[in-house]
C-alpha cells in the first residue's frame, strides 16, 4: 500500500473538504490509497456517529463512499494519464450520483475499511465500484460516479479565496 | 406545516440519530415535517460543511436525504395505517438504499430545503423521492428505500440500553 494518501496531493484550494479534506479541522480527514488495483481507505467512526445505538450512521457511510470515490477517481484519472498524483494540470473530481445500498447495521465499534474498484475511466468521467467491510463483513455497498472538474469552476475558487 | 417534526415522536430507544436523532447531542437535528401531501425540512449547513470552498459537501447533502427520507418514511406509514405517529406498536424505518443525483454545486451560505415525495408505501417498505433547493434553484435529487425495522431488532436495542 503507498504511503502518501490520494487527498494529501489535492492543491491548497481544493483541501478543505469536511469529508476528506487535510485542511478542514473539523473535518473526518478520510485518506484513501492504492492498493494493488484496488482502492483503500479506513475510517473509524466516531462514538457519536450513531444511526441506532450500537451501529454507524447511514449518512457517514455514504460520505465514506462519496470521499473515497472521487478521491479514487482523481487517482485512477492520473493513473490512466501516466502522470504522478498532483502534478499539473489538476485533476480534480465532483460526484455527479453516488449510490449506497446497506446490505446489513454495520457495527459502530470497529474500524471500516472501504474498497474502491475502477469500474470506468474516460477524460470527464470516473465510475467507481466501492464496498464497505466492518471486520471483515461486507455491510454496505456503493457506486460513485465522479465527473471532472471544469478548469473554470477550479480557477473561481482560486479567485475567491 | 405541522409543528411536531416526524422525529420528535421517535422512541427515545431510537433518538440517538447523528443526523436527525434529539437526543445525540453532536448531532444535525434534521427535523421533517408534513406540508400537504409532501415532506419538508430545513437545514443549515455549519460553515465547516465544506466540499470545496463556498459548496455544501456532498455527504451532507446526502445525509440530508437520507433522513429525511426515512423520516418521511415513518410518517407515512402512520398515515398509512390512520394512527398518529409514535403510537405502538412503533414503526421505524431502516434505509435499504439511497441515491443522490448532484445537479450543480449547492451552496453553503443559505438555508437548504428539502421536499419528499412518497412514491410507493407498503407494510415492509416505503420509497420516497426527495429534492434539495438552495434559495430556490433545485441542486440535488434523491430516493430512499426505507424498510420497516423488524420489531426483534427493535427490542434488541431497548435490552442495550
Amino acid at each position: 500500500m503507498s504511503e502518501e494518501a490520494f487527498q494529501d496531493s489535492y492543491p491548497d484550494d481544493v483541501a478543505h473538504c469536511y469529508g476528506c479534506g487535510r485542511l478542514n479541522e473539523h473535518g473526518l480527514h478520510i485518506r484513501s490509497f492504492w492498493d494493488g488495483d484496488e482502492t483503500v481507505c479506513r475510517l473509524r467512526p466516531r462514538p457519536y456517529h450513531t444511526a441506532v445505538p450500537g451501529y454507524v450512521y447511514g449518512g457517514l457511510i455514504a460520505s465514506l463512499i462519496d470521499c473515497h470515490g472521487t478521491g479514487s477517481a482523481a487517482a485512477a484519472a492520473y493513473r490512466h494519464e501516466g502522470r504522478p498524483p498532483g502534478s499539473e494540470p489538476a485533476l480534480r473530481f465532483l460526484t455527479a450520483s453516488l449510490r449506497v445500498d446497506y446490505l446489513r447495521p454495520t457495527p459502530l465499534d470497529v474500524t471500516l475499511e472501504a474498497r474502491g474498484r475502477i469500474v470506468e475511466v474516460s477524460e470527464r468521467k470516473v465510475v467507481v465500484s466501492i464496498r464497505v467491510f466492518a471486520d471483515g463483513t461486507e455491510t454496505a455497498r456503493g457506486e460513485v460516479v465522479a465527473v471532472r472538474a471544469p478548469d473554470d469552476f477550479l480557477k473561481s475558487l482560486k479567485r475567491a479565496r
